[in-house]
């Protein structure tokens, strides 16, 4: 039952313009019975980086199968390519401007193809809205069953950036950023276990992370178990460090903003 | 047809993050042809009270049986307990945290469940993120047919608070409070026909209610009633007192806020 | 199958208060199996041209028999007609405030109908909720296959307002207007080819734009195309001439609101 493959949007369109609503309307005019989900329609505008880790964080949850169509498109109308891609079980449509990054780092089995089979785009194709002329159709005929080699040929020279990893400076000391703020004010940084793996640990060391004006060496299992009003870290959903208040907002409290910069000291031990 | 059971959302989780998306994903790997409706994901943050109103304020339009998700859990991860009920015709899966008490106020059947089916929750459960993890699997299986008691013991000390509502302050005056403030700029407060019949009768006698820094003497049964810039009361949809201004912002022209008192004084008659 | 067809919502409620679910529970209780899509709840409140643009620029991309939902409905509980309209391939639930114009302006074909068999509405019909009350019934009762004529009589005053459009203010000098301001910060004008083809020609004029504190000499195909920072024109999506800045935001380059005036002059050749 091809018609049963869900489709889910990811995109900097927001939710006040018609742009979303269209999409959909051409989605539906090619497949109509296909289900549409909406991962987040507010990436940051233009923010390659924030689509990347929303659709990174989101996709693994969805059944094998569902198309995942990314667009935030900074480049739409220039010669960036349109990509499908079938990566680990998902299906992904999008900008060949690296919004999969993520999503490839986090699988084995990646095959990209160039999208040039233009009978399957919304004609005329404007410049300025492949969302809606070339992205939606594409999916939407997907989720009927057309077969990933009809889109186009398969290409290598995919773009993909490596995310902003922590950096050692220093003698069990890192330097990280935070990745971005959530609608709690949780400062999300690019810390994971992986990286200092020792800070993870049943009973951690003794630790120092400073960000904005705030200090903080307390580590919690969850929200809840922060004194209300005291700045902490913990481990969070996303797979990174957070740094939160219980039932406040973290990024208030340190004055810390997307990007500013995370410096973890351990103690030595 | 179980299947066709609607599950809906009512979270603080906000739309500019991943989190609803997980949600909708985790649903639809359990139940792919489930329909998931929001009721809305913008219950300010934290705010037990605001997702109990949001929800008491929908559920009813929906059809019997649909599977109501409500996440406002700042206490994820600590000691509270996730809950299934069945309240009149309708289901619910929440945090027993007490944001469901206004639902338990309008109707006479209610059979709360402890929920502590572990094989229906996804694995590993993360200790901040239950909406994903605990929440939207047991909202899935429910929809599948899974039967309430499969999923924990009935419990009688779920959290249960009571609204705020008006106080006689004096001889025909009472205090009340703004509950919230909508789009519209509409002050919400908890004052209802049940608590003052006399102001919503036909012919009502005259009165002063006092917010902010205005003063409100009139009654209109409807916003366009009111004259341009004025501002006044009106039954709302909610089944509230509202204070209002026709095509313009109440909560601007008062300098109100939410949790702002509201004075009301009837004339003697 | 007349369960199939979609059900599309496009007001000004917006996506915090419980109004877009009430009005979802009760189509879906009417209709559990129809698919209900949003084109946006986020019109501007109160502002009828804002959500006539909305509706106008999406619509067609649904499929024929789409039931398209639109309420931004500032005369709610007045003497304004609720009306239900087959404009060319398309059916519409409204009020009849002119919300429906620019889909008049774009379509031959147009039937308008006075709804008043109340035994369609939800009962009892608050003064202040008629989104809930009456135009999601009346949308969920067509989606099920009700005929058009069951709703009420054809009418011919129904109202309908002619959008802004640019004016000659001297030779080769127009003055349009900022429709609106989207997301990305693109000023949409009311400039279109039709307008002014000159412009729109393959080999323009060289012409300038006055805009807020901007001034534009630029035309580019798409945004990309534009030098980072700087501020020129283009032809959006839309079809409206739009003022935008490449990863950047025109309203805030040109420091220039919705309703600011759009001074065009064309040099002579």
């Amino acid at each position: 039952m091809p018609g049963q493959r869900l489709i889910t949007l990811t995109t900097d369109f927001g939710l006040v313009e018609h742009y979303v609503g269209a999409m959909k309307g051409v989605i539906a005019s090619i497949n109509p019975s296909v289900q549409i989900v909406d991962i987040t329609n507010s990436v940051q505008s233009y923010d390659i980086l924030d689509g990347a880790i929303a659709i990174s964080q989101a996709y693994s949850y969805f059944p094998a199968d569902t198309i995942h169509t990314v667009v935030v498109d900074p480049g739409v109308g220039s010669a960036r390519r349109p990509i499908v891609a079938k990566i680990g079980v998902h299906v992904f449509v999008a900008p060949d401007n690296g919004v999969l990054s993520l999503v490839y780092e986090r699988e084995e089995s990646i095959s990209v193809r160039h999208i040039t089979s233009e009978h399957y785009f919304r004609q005329p194709v404007s410049s300025t809205f492949h969302g809606r002329d070339i992205f939606a159709p594409v999916a939407a005929y997907l989720s009927k069953g057309v077969e990933l080699d009809k889109f186009g040929e398969e290409i290598s020279d995919y773009v993909r950036f490596v995310a902003p990893k922590p950096k050692p400076s220093g003698a069990n000391a890192w330097k990280g950023v935070v990745l971005k703020i959530d609608k709690f004010g949780n400062l999300i940084t690019n810390i994971t276990p992986k990286d200092i793996p020792q800070l993870f640990q049943p009973a951690p060391p003794a630790f120092k992370i400073v960000v904005g004006k705030a200090e903080i060496t307390k580590l919690t299992p969850n929200y809840a178990a922060g004194v209300q009003g005291e700045i902490f870290a913990l481990l969070g959903s996303t797979g990174f460090l957070e740094i939160s208040v219980n039932r406040g907002s973290a990024a208030r409290a340190a004055v810390a903003d997307k990007g500013a910069e995370v410096s973890l000291t351990l103690s030595q031990f």
